[in-house]
């Protein structure tokens, strides 16, 4: 499986569609930036990562248009959050072979991921309980995985994680992409709805948990899917660590903190699955933890506490 | 609309199917001790007052039907967490004329509701942004509702309270049922997923939040819908009250704290909605709300700190 993946004979970006796992594994081509925009809009795509690594060949392709500047400017507008989307848009605008560039910001993706990895099971006990939310797996990067890379490269050092997946309301990808790739990892788990994680820490039943990052500020706070800083805040109160694993595109130092982050609000639809027709919600797609809540992050050069 | 409603023509007490609702309004009548205990355990009534009333009227039948004992087992039996539902078995049990017991049972539980509107509307301040998980209105009770009764007597009052409603996964009663009732009442809301409460406090959407309660322990700790707790959490963290609504006969002087309470587990297909088929789960109902995590208790003596 290949979450971002050129297709030569294609002539696009080759994704797997998000929108229609786990039932049906699906693949789309995007052969022009107005694809691309449309598949992070949509989320065919998603997780910061996958989502840089499909901007980056999003922009190539635009260049191959000749309308660079227009095709970078429909994929910056496609989902506000991701730090990771800005930050290939504008490497691959820079560079003389936008394609190439593309191409190393995938590999290199895949290279940090593993490196997470790495770093990461370094600090998992063995036989660790680990509480997660969303997906950070191979599907949210190129390959691999950031938070559960931590998860996987504990797997197979023979390390015996158990996950604790939150469902993630209201796309629920915890459900739907967590579930599926442990499975497949063969790894341990159980699914859980979001409000369920307040009893799991009470009850002890988590020795640490590890989420991705939409986007680290200069000073440490940490936007990612809404839902991480409740998570975060039962980790302090229990005196759980709370990780929070991504590579170094996520850190944007151009941001001073949370509270300066556009947080997208996305369609009222996605949350009104069991409401009365017509009515009214909010969907907020992230949330802010403060990086006080924060007890390490970790990236592909290592352990930042 | 009777949420807990003696049908003498039929012989039996009338339940609004919830597990209908909001798409169906559909009405069953049990004539049997069975069938009360199989309503509730179907959650075809929930809500810790309703499934009180219910289990009031289940007892009468079983009454009738000369099969005291086995039939107050079977209610007993049916959920382990609402104190409401011990606390009404052993009234009709105990009483000379168990259906008129029962009567009087749900006639106070309305009564209650009303002065725990009364008394909870009087610390909302006006225009108040009040968040809620669950649902906790008139479908929860005999009639009223206790936390969304609060909303309703300051709605009522002219106070212009504004709701927030928790979808309350898994069993989405905050978005299938709450919602509902909100429309209805002409109260303004907007529903969100259960993650998105974080963000909610974080950006001081909510001035304040009113739960109901299943049970309260000796200690004031509060056992309730899963999701409660986290809620209360981030009310403290924020510096927003956090109230809990319930009427006396929630309040459990026989246990001593949270710790001792047996948390209901219900079947792993009510979390597993959007994951693979097979996928495991762990789907608590309730979970405890620390007593130093509650502002107030609102009961209908008046308000407890």
């Amino acid at each position: 499986m290949a979450t971002v993946e050129w297709d030569e004979g294609a002539g696009g970006v080759r994704l797997i569609d998000q929108t229609r796992l786990p039932h049906e594994e699906v693949y789309v081509v995007c052969r022009t930036a107005v694809e691309v925009a449309a598949a992070i809009h949509d989320m065919v795509v998603r997780g910061a990562p996958a989502i840089g690594a499909a901007a980056g060949y999003g922009t190539a392709l635009a260049a191959r248009e000749g309308r660079l500047a227009e095709g970078a400017a429909l994929i910056r507008a496609s989902r506000p959050t991701a730090r990771d989307l800005f930050w290939a848009v504008e490497r691959v605008e820079g560079a003389s072979d936008p394609l190439g560039e593309a191409h190393r910001i995938a590999r290199e993706s895949i290279e940090a991921c593993r490196a997470i990895g790495r770093h990461g099971a370094a600090l998992l006990p063995r036989g660790a309980r680990v509480a997660t939310i969303c997906n950070t797996g191979a599907l949210a990067t190129v390959d691999y995985g950031t938070a559960l890379g931590v998860v996987r490269a504990a797997h197979e050092g023979g390390g015996e994680p158990f996950v604790y997946a939150l469902e993630t309301r209201p796309r629920a990808q915890g459900a739907r992409l967590t579930t599926w790739e442990l499975r497949r990892l063969g790894i341990p788990h159980r699914l859980l709805a979001d409000g369920a994680a307040g009893l799991l820490l009470q009850r002890g039943m988590v020795d640490v948990a590890v989420s991705g990052a939409d986007r680290v500020c200069a000073n440490g706070d940490v936007v990612n899917k809404v839902g991480t800083y409740p998570l975060a805040l039962l980790c302090r109160e229990h005196g759980v660590p709370f990780y929070v694993a991504a590579p170094c595109s996520t850190i944007d130092d151009a941001t001073p903190d949370g509270g300066a982050v556009v947080i997208e609000e996305r369609a009222p639809e996605e949350v009104t699955t069991f409401a009365p027709p017509g009515t009214e919600a909010w969907n907020p797609a992230s949330d802010v933890t403060p990086a006080r809540l924060v007890t390490a992050l970790i990236t592909e050069l290592g352990v930042r506490r």
